[in-house]
């Protein structure tokens, strides 16, 4: 075989290079676990159909066939309709909860971080298989409102605890407040309004306003006041009166701002230097499913990757016609944030390999001796490898470094001594109790400065 | 939608039932990790070209294709070959050596832990998605032996950690051993041989006997001597003498004598009531790739199931015609194990969701204080969630019943009381620092007696 090279669109990582999405996996996992989220995985698999019901991604599903399926004969697959794979994580949970639904307990708390599949074109932050992490809180028949403001402050809390990474501002908006204000507005159609609107971060709001006159029926007073909602951001619910100003009237209108001021207020106090939460009533979500929170959020310094954790409140996520499934959500997407920031340099692991210390061996005879060693270490839970050969010392110690592995332990006379390669410092010790820095323990991630704009070289 | 069936071939777990996989994939992981092997995760998909070199699996592959994709233009896809999912980690693992060689250190120890997909007909323990887990040593030119004991070493730790399943036999036989046996013996074809003694676990030792005469050309008594051979097992090296009274000879057969002796003799003391290791001379491991140590593992009372843990040592994972790539490594089928005994009911999770603690809501103007609450505990690491609903306080304990969560948090007028529901002991407690017993923790594993043949209705 001649050297492979990538496929473009199906990023990997370097073994190094994974350390970052591991902990930012469990970082996730465990901040989800804390609040109730258990996780579940789905096959990777769905029924075309149930994956074509949403029509504008159609475009982008990959299509199972099996290499020895004769295309004429009618195969078990292409009877079913044929199947594909997931492009998200919320149809095959919408699938899961209908087909469960006997056995989950509701409210249904899940986290699931998968890879999902897009055949479109590969761009900057855009892949062909990237990994998503998902959570959502899913009622029968009904789902309170608090549980908007629960994954809310979740998702904010995650994002928080992943202190390497570039700054977040999660910005929220309501469907009921924006589709209020323009059905009191007395726009003729208000779902090409807010389809208008969703444009604002693409395109300048003159030609939005422009195209809300050509496209959406509104008069040029309509779509300015339009345009001026969207302009209204606030960290607080100032928001409020500002919309009221624009004198605009409905019910429905009422209902979104008492929803996006109680999830605001509720959230504000979670606001650190690296995560923030605003209002910001420019955020439509495109013809998504949304029906009043929605999410976006833009990494700093990152914005043209776009919206990179996003998610809303849906009256129906799934429905088997008796029962609707109404439900709250927000995904993470994992490699659209790390892969550019991996791919650049500006994070890594610290080493590697997990091995905190290389167990140096004298000679071939010796090497029982020093597994016997290695596994004391492990016994206490410190990582380590044996050298594969009984080179001399110094070339075990560049070994050592190569991988980024701290320490290196020597059988000597009396015992054993440890060298922190390093430092150079040695001291005798006991495999069975000596113990590494706990930042020496497993291999951490570094960041350079360039991401948090300070002096810092590495911050964990 | 209609209530959607499961789709055969592609099991999925229930929240609780994940509790168990994922018990498994952290115990692997962790034992990996002491061990210096690191993680890494390769795309699902590799080009049809490379899937297809293993021929006799090229008709279990899955094919993807972009639903738009026009059949008749030059795509990407066709032009490349085209795209499958990948049906074990080998074939990724091979390639992904050698598109980063030049970035990795030798010898490379990395686990990989992921699903991969085969369009087989689905039966017991054969599923057409899948989860594996492997752990491999690759060298750069050279591999010394005393790897092949340490993967061996590895994945019996591993094993032996997962207390909760059924006990391992790994059965480990040599290549060189039984290929020198039959050349020294003067069999005609070895090969032929070698994959006719492999179907011994499928059919009678008499019948393949008859084929070893008709379809290798070997003579009654050469047939007589290879089917002996398969019949010795030993814990320790005391095949060695047994072999040798069949008075075969040859080098090959010297060297893999002594390979299979060193190696059990390594790793027998890690024998435990759970978990043995034995040298096992019918092991072949059909035509695959391996040129010395072979391994198969079968699961105490599940023997129908097959190797769940096949593997070995290859002298060629991967070339690029200048270098090449000596591995040796082995695969744990987690689907195959976990999918019976988890359907079975054997094994399941002792709650449906990560919450220890389910803190009660009094009235909805009260929620606030109770999410403060709930803070707190997370502070410190105990997860919980907060009741939905301010229903009667007998309606939450039953709430949090249904859920298997064992506490319930209720603020009282001087603070907080703690309920254990299993015992209905209710203490004052401050949410900022009580902690539950350890096993309250977090959801543990579960299984019955029915596995272990034992009184013990759990055990961890």
């Amino acid at each position: 075989m001649n050297k492979p090279t990538p496929l473009s669109g199906f990023p990997e990582f370097l073994p190094s290079q994974r350390t970052v999405e591991r902990e930012v996996i469990a970082t996730l996992s465990r901040t989800f676990e804390l609040h109730g989220f258990g996780n579940i995985e789905t096959r990777a698999v769905e029924p075309l159909d149930q994956l074509l019901r949403k029509g504008d991604t159609s475009k982008e599903v990959y299509v199972l066939r099996r290499l020895q399926e004769d295309d004429s004969a009618k195969t078990e697959s292409s009877r079913s309709g044929g199947m594909g794979l997931h492009f998200d994580l919320t149809v095959p949970f919408a699938r899961y909860v209908l087909e469960n639904a006997g056995k989950l307990e509701f409210p249904f708390r899940r986290y699931q971080i998968q890879k999902v599949w897009r055949g479109e074109r590969p761009q900057e932050g855009r892949f062909r298989e990237f990994a998503q992490a998902d959570i959502d809180i899913v009622g029968r028949d009904t789902l309170p409102f608090h549980h908007d403001i629960e994954v809310a402050r979740v998702m904010l809390e995650a994002l928080g605890k992943l202190s390497f990474l570039p700054g977040f501002t999660l910005q929220v908006n309501n469907r009921k407040l924006i589709q209020g204000f323009y059905a009191g507005l007395g726009a003729p159609d208000v779902e090409e309004t807010m389809r208008l609107i969703d444009k604002l971060d693409k395109m300048p709001a003159e030609q939005v306003g422009k195209l809300l006159v050509a496209e959406a029926g509104l008069t040029e007073e309509q779509a300015a006041k339009c345009l001026e909602l969207a302009t209204i951001t606030a960290t607080d619910d100032s928001f409020v009166g500002r919309v009221r100003a624009l004198g605009v009237e409905s019910e429905l209108l009422d209902e979104g701002l008492d929803e996006l001021a109680t999830l605001i207020t509720a959230t504000a106090p979670l606001n650190t230097a690296n995560v923030r939460i605003v209002a910001d009533l420019s955020i439509a979500r495109g013809l998504d499913y949304y029906t009043g929170t929605v999410f976006e959020t833009r990494l700093d310094g990152y914005e043209s990757l776009g919206s990179i954790c996003s998610g809303g409140r849906y009256d129906s996520l799934a429905s088997d016609g008796k029962t609707a499934y109404p439900g709250v959500g927000i995904s993470l997407g994992i490699s659209r944030v790390l892969v550019p920031l991996v791919q650049k340099g500006v994070l890594d692991g610290d080493r590697k390999v997990p091995s905190a210390v290389l167990v140096a061996v004298s000679d071939e005879e010796s090497r029982g001796q020093a597994d016997e060693a290695a596994q004391r270490l492990r016994a206490h839970n410190v990582a380590c490898e044996v050298s594969p050969n009984a080179a001399k010392f110094g070339k075990q110690i560049r070994f050592a470094e190569r991988r980024g592995i701290p320490y290196v332990l020597f059988a000597t006379e009396g015992g054993y001594e440890i060298k922190d390669i390093r430092s150079g410092e040695q001291v005798p010790v006991d495999p069975a109790t000596w113990t590494p820095a706990e930042e020496d323990m497993t291999p951490r991630v570094i960041s350079t400065s360039s991401i948090t704009g300070n002096d810092n070289e590495e911050k964990k």
